[in-house]
């Protein structure tokens, strides 16, 4: 059965894009630590991230890079943090967290509020930047 | 000025090693949130991890995932998770973090209490499965 990320992937779930490639695509976390949260995923389905061929993890390493640099042009964080945890979804996946503050706290289930109208103005502002 | 990480690279300040590379060391935090918690560190002083050269970036995950699979087969977590934070230490890493529970808390600061004992033998019981 094809994962949550496969389905927004192909486009029957709905997400706020932020980028797209052959082989990747960027776009909001729904459940945001923090504003501009974006998940960063592979198109192929691995469960586990140190599973990704060598390749694969490489370019999906590139890819978050390219999209924290998006992300620190746009919406000036301090700078870009990550995240790969997975046991929600078996479908390897990079978390790229803004960190506004020194002290915030990064850590999935420590979730911000931010509306649907400000999701579409985030994904807008990082899209903007995305240099491929 | 050396950062703390280049002092434990040059054996000025102690660690528990795991392994060691030309241009790497992952050694286990001194503040860990999890039994097996593991720095990797290349040993070349860059602030921001998303700053790495871009070989550097690559080399450093494919040594993390090394590390990596070292602590699943050692410790036998669910799996092990990826923290890049960085504001404390302006010297790019790693965090390894064994995921034993599904719902563990993984953030940096959720500290757990592993005796200077323990955290030998887990140094060992990790290095001794490291295939480098």
């Amino acid at each position: 059965m094809a994962t949550i990320f496969t389905k927004i992937i192909e486009g029957e779930i709905p997400c706020h894009k932020v980028a797209e490639t052959e082989d990747h695509m960027a776009f909001l976390d729904v459940n945001p630590i923090a504003e501009g949260h974006t998940l960063v995923v592979p198109k192929q389905e691995v469960d586990y991230f140190f599973d990704l061929p060598d390749a694969l993890m490489h370019s999906t390493m590139g890819f978050a890079r390219t999209i924290a640099r998006a992300i620190d042009t746009s919406l000036e964080p301090l700078r870009t943090g990550v995240i790969v945890q997975g046991l929600e979804v078996p479908h390897a996946h990079v978390h790229l967290v803004p960190l506004y503050e020194t002290h915030q706290v990064m850590a999935l289930g420590h979730n911000v509020s931010v509306s649907d109208d400000r999701m579409k103005e985030l994904a807008s502002l990082i899209s903007r930047e995305v240099q491929l």
